[in-house]
């Protein structure tokens, strides 16, 4: 299912450092569609504790108590389940400006628009595997009002004191068919380093972007259903690992379906829970601990098969669907 | 300002064995006044997330959410704050009686009484300082209703996941002229052990009552303000020490005066956060870790003066009002 | 497997509160049989971060920094591994007694004996599926040296800032072919309130034994392997559940076979990590939240097959050792 | 005891964005002066549990778990406390050109030399207040032996499961007479973004540089002491606050001073705990929860003089040392 054309992990890694540009700030927000919308929302808001910033017509955008923009997530009613596109940020309006460029080199552009919510302009395009994304730099900063406003003026806004109180989207992860054709484009056309890859024998099987001192912003593992444009979760993240375990008592509390966690991932490290929002969506909430990547000219971390059939990193079997659902399912393409 | 007719230390910790009686199960409630009722409630229901059981006149009885009782406080409209009445709850139906008859025995009993909210028969007495306390075995234990239901047989009732999510009554500190008299009546005639207890050359300051596993249930330390039967504080636990800075962001964010906290105390090793509820009574939020008191004849820790000028554990300097201030305050009683 | 002689659940339940004495204050010790002594001490000295009191001949002393006691783990050189014999330390001198006459009623006791590293004297006898066990008033608490001294002096010693740094001693679980004769024992000669219990149509699976107000200090599950007398698990508790995080990733470095966890145990509500140390015995790393039982006529719980097939509190799927691996195992006993 | 000829703050921030190069990757490492080498040495390895990679004559080099390079910490023998040089790491070798550039256009570089420790080339300069710094791109990373080789391939050693196990070296904080002129010549010839700062009517009290995602990596606040080039503290990043409370606990069980904390500031909402090390320096344990910088065009948090005025995140009174104390102190420099 592997693109032919493209570079081998050697050849990928060898020239690695040319590929790197830090012209992505940072993932910025991510549509979900939810066949219920309502339930979908008084998930986010009081389950996870998230702001409601604003709804218009079939959406609704959110974001987390130290998110800084108007919305890092945006919610629409749709017949199934799934991501309606995702956004990177620019370092600067230069830097949008040459990855555009270099979008358009690849064939890959829809054009400009006027990005929703008074953000300003945007560029939208697709990944390899179909995925819409947006790039853009001009943005609309969420302004508190008296009762959102934090106590601290480090702090976008009030501590939630509601639900799991996430604190700001972490990272995102995506399904493709062609994991290379991805890490090409993400790689050679976007930037970032690949902090970490799955490679077996017959090819990688999963990708980590980092376009900051985070570790990831941005992960793709291989879908084998066949479909395009899936999406496999969507982190917030919390302030400490302690709050991933009381997540999970809330989320067993309120009926929210647990897949899997809390645990640590081997890969990356993150200290996982993944739940399924209403509209059928995987989220994962999680905290970073204090784990940074600072070094200029890190070395990708390449994960072989014999790593990964150890489980995560303290052994748990990884469950089955985590491997194999994605959204939408089958089951809803196919009605 | 102790009595001169009781014992000192040295003979009370040789007798301290003879006097341990096993007859009271715990602290059960508190009944705390409150100028600003409303206020109160919301401080309790939203901010500390307990749950409201049942309102009657110008009371309100809360719970947290793993007390098994109808409620672990009782919040009573009132031109001033302090304490209207606790209670303990015994062991048994028969050390009821026999408590009752030692009370009665001192002369400090008021008379049996049916117990408010269907608990059953209760007795009431007050203690030397003239806080009113009542013991009781018959209860009315809390029936959760669908809503308030958890998915956990062995919990009381749903983790409420709002505000600081206290879990339970952990303790209270009452204060007192004389700690002598305090010490005699309460282990000589109520029982429990002294786990802890501040000695100064010229006499105790400080006493904490273990009645079971806990370190203690109740603490009593010298009042100078020339007032009677005043209060401390009340604390309630939360299930980690993370969750103790969790609330000192919640106070931060939501205008709750932080008193001092969170830090660790020496004495009885408390992770301790101090609020003010808009009564103006204090407030505790703490975790005890995982200390318990297992040695049946565990001895009694004394600290000296030299001890105790060494501030909390880590060094800080105990604030003034915490060796001061009590409720009602000197100003309501004047008024 | 399970005695016809003896009483149902429904009739035990009805009996039970005639059943509670608290003559038993707490598990006080667990004497563990190992293949590999030395490998074992450095296991429990360096990797749990315990301290070593004593040793003698073939067997070591340890215990945890906040133990009060000489020791509240002994190390046995032995062909296999399991439990040589457990201890519970009684409330007073009276209470010893009445249970020695209880026992011996029962024609299980073996009788005194002076009890090892100057304790005074003990109460040798049996539990029904022959495991060893003893009871004592007379101890022998630990004294620090100038150097295990804790700066607090509520603490039995200093904090020890190595490895998982375990604080006591929490909990034990054996195993065993009959858990009515195991029930009606415990409780009926020795006593304790059975706070939780697994009870499928076909009879108790486990039962969970409280003597103070810690929910449990003894838990005892069935055994389908044949053989008498086993070990499942010994637990000492840390401070938080971050500890037991943390706990997880010393194992991991260390090379410490991680059997299932960290996550919570439904019954119990227990945060787990089990691993094995080097002589074959299953060790728990747990910590307790702020959870006690307060109630002094607490009603047990009792779970069904179909909640226990739910999982653990989160969702785990209970790994299959967990129910059938005990010590010394069928491989060791057949040799 | 500002400089006159530089920019007030309201200049400042609207030039800042043209200020702010990304050319800094990250604090690299600090050295230390001990007049007690062997006493700091083992302070940094037993009780924060950081490895030591090397000693050569009269300096030893650590670093922290998780740190990726030979060291982040050097301890140099010296008659009194205080800072060495400090260094660091540029993003690209064309990153570093550009940057020496700068510093020689400003007339305060010594030159290039070889960095010790086979790290390659490094150019050496002052700051305005006379502390020494390099810069350097080529480096020597850390390669685990199989003594110190981590399970996690991204974690560049094992976790030392010994005292406060510190991750990695997060900032540090220097002190200087004039604040604009480090302003100035920080944000105008090294770059970063000012983070925070603190303005009072007269000027700048303090300024926060931030060179990545993480909010600060140097901070600089005033000296009034006379002095110059002195050293307020280095802080080693732990992976959760409650490790911070640990720390706190092993420091008090081993006599290490502690002057203010465990608390959470206000300025970068750090949880910080202050300890003294046997030098004399002041060293900082933090835990950064989950908190980054990932808005490309952020902008400065400016805290007032009534804003300081409420102490700390908690209303902590910061102690009067925390703003006088720096090394070397007055005393070492008068001898």
């Amino acid at each position: 299912m592997q693109s032919t054309m493209n570079t081998n992990l050697e050849q990928f890694l060898k020239n690695n450092r040319s590929y790197i540009t830090w012209d992505l700030a940072h993932l910025a927000h991510v549509e979900l569609l939810s066949p219920k919308l309502d339930e979908s929302i008084r998930f986010f808001t009081e389950t996870l504790g998230m702001y409601l910033t604003e709804t218009t017509g079939d959406s609704a955008y959110l974001r987390a108590y130290d998110d800084y923009e108007h919305h890092t997530l945006k919610l629409t009613a749709h017949k199934h389940s799934g991501i309606g596109h995702f956004a990177w940020r620019t370092r600067t309006p230069e830097a949008l400006e040459a990855r555009v460029k270099a979008i358009e080199a690849q064939g890959l552009g829809f054009g400009w628009q006027d990005h929703e919510c008074d953000y300003g302009k945007a560029y939208r395009f697709r990944y390899p595997d179909g995925h819409e994304c947006e790039l853009y730099f001009d943005t609309n900063k969420f302004k508190p009002s008296a009762e959102t406003q934090s106590a601290l003026k480090n702090t976008a806004s009030k501590f939630p004191a509601r639900g799991m109180n996430v604190r700001r989207l972490d990272h995102m992860n995506l399904l493709a068919k062609d994991i290379v054709a991805f890490r090409d484009f993400q790689f050679g056309t976007l930037g970032g380093r690949m902090s970490e890859t799955i490679e077996f024998e017959d090819g990688p099987k999963g990708v980590w972007v980092s376009v900051n001192s985070k570790s990831y912003d941005l992960a793709i593992t291989e879908d084998h259903s066949g479909f395009s444009g899936r999406f496999h979760h969507v982190c917030y993240a919390v302030n400490s690992r302690e709050e991933v375990l009381i997540a999970a008592d809330i989320a067993l509390e309120n009926g929210v379906f647990i897949e899997t966690g809390p645990h640590k991932h081997a890969v990356q490290q993150t200290f996982f829970l993944y739940l399924y929002e209403p509209g059928g969506n995987r989220i994962e909430i999680a905290n970073p601990t204090a784990r940074l990547i600072l070094d200029p000219d890190y070395e990708t971390i390449v994960w072989n098969k014999e790593e990964r059939l150890k489980g995560q990193a303290w052994g748990l079997k990884t469950v089955e669907s985590f491997h194999t659902r994605g959204t939408p399912t089958p089951e809803e393409l196919s009605i």
